[in-house]
């Protein structure tokens, strides 16, 4: 007979590096909920969207007392990697629960894209892992965490307890407000939103051009029912997130068409 | 008033880079259809997905002679980077179409997310581009792209002159088979299929571990309307790809719930 309960294996892993104070305050918000393993990028990997390493090999190594008696590892990958070898070369088996963050900066829309964070939470939920990335809508590393804390507890404590899903993905974007402005949480779509580049332009001391990429969020979405408006809106917004890019209404066109055919 | 017609602008970039044979063939390909422009990666850059380049600068420099009398330009960053570098600082106007690739190998199912050369056709897409990634089922340098070529050409003669979509997105992949022997163009959705981890472990000459990402392909998917299918099938597989990666079904049960209100 089996053991009364074993506890849930939970991975967390993040974009920002295994130092980032993010990653440190998701350990802290739910290591009461099960034995927590951190595998996480040994140096700031943000908008590395799901890149892979392939053409160079990757380092693995054990981190002691980063964060307490929790078990961490970090690697010289992407946060995808981070993932791939959590499961493969750490655990030996998949975690009940991969939680990604808690990211500095916003994560909404478009950004799903570009987001390591995000995009760790995907390659987990490939593989059947229920899964969820948090941000913080706070660049700054002195961010203040605490009502943040309290929204990843919960919703992490309900996926673990309530899920039925095989492939749960959730996109989880906290307003940067005290816990006693956030009006709740809010189950949302992506908003159709975008950057508009503008690189700057600068000349090293050769006289040769570099480019920083910098840019402006457009939000054309005027909807009441996207992650942009209920942020706005101090609420915590829920993004359900998929893997299948399939255009299906597209699809259909495009079935209809002679030289498709 | 304006001249009879302009040309279509064309975008041409890769995950491969610059020098790979597959974007020689693109262009090669359709430089009939309109003014092409490459914009490409310095070094290759498959697995990318959609990375961008936050923490260093870009490097963007003009490429002479390499594809005749056809602009070029290579640039320091992920194949994402090229899209947003070409936009603002090349072309500074968007083009009427941007075409990735010819990628050597696969860029089937999941593959679209770890895709390089899909990615830099998502982010045209994102700015309202009409985009095409192209990939061939062989890894090889040598490979034959005779077969390809007529489909590239094909395909985006057939988007420059029919297309009415705002985001039009294509992931079309081409069987390794002489043209005589593939049976046509299958419209397709992305199979559900994944990647297997297997990390190869292997020591340094100082005696520390690491690992090489390996994997095996799993298609788990039986439908017979599936990119995987239909290229196993001698046909070339096109996948409307859309960049909401909301999922709305999942959306729905959620909205149901008491916690997530």
């Amino acid at each position: 007979m089996p053991a009364k309960q074993q506890q849930p294996v939970i991975l967390i892993t993040n974009d920002d590096g295994i130092t980032a104070p993010g990653i440190k305050n998701l350990v802290e918000a739910v290591k009461g909920l099960g034995k927590v393993v951190v595998v996480a990028p040994d140096k700031p990997q943000s908008g590395m969207g799901h890149a892979i390493t392939i053409g160079t090999p990757l380092r693995l190594n054990k981190v002691e007392n980063m964060f307490g008696e929790v078990e961490a590892w970090q690697t010289s990958g992407t946060p995808v990697d981070c993932v791939k070898l959590a499961v493969d070369k750490v655990l030996h088996r998949k975690p009940d629960l991969c939680l990604s963050g808690i990211n500095h900066g916003a994560n909404h829309s478009i950004n799903v894209l570009y987001s390591g964070t995000m995009s760790a939470a995907m390659e987990a939920a490939i593989e059947s892992i229920p899964s969820i990335g948090f941000s913080l809508l706070d660049y700054s590393f002195e961010a203040d965490f605490s009502a943040a804390r309290e929204y990843v507890f919960n919703i992490a404590k309900w996926v673990l307890n309530n899920n039925k899903e095989k492939r749960l993905l959730l996109n989880v974007n906290i307003p940067q407000l005290p816990a006693a402005k956030i009006k709740g949480v809010k189950v949302c779509r992506q908003a159709d939103a975008k950057y508009k580049e503008d690189f700057n332009e600068r000349k090293d001391p050769h006289g040769k051009n570099y480019y920083w990429l910098t840019g402006e969020f457009l939000n054309f979405d005027k909807g009441k029912d996207t992650d942009v408006w209920a942020l706005k809106n101090g609420y915590v917004s829920v993004v359900p997130v998929q893997f299948d890019l399939t255009n299906y209404t597209l699809k259909k066109q495009l079935e209809k068409n002679k030289f498709l055919k």
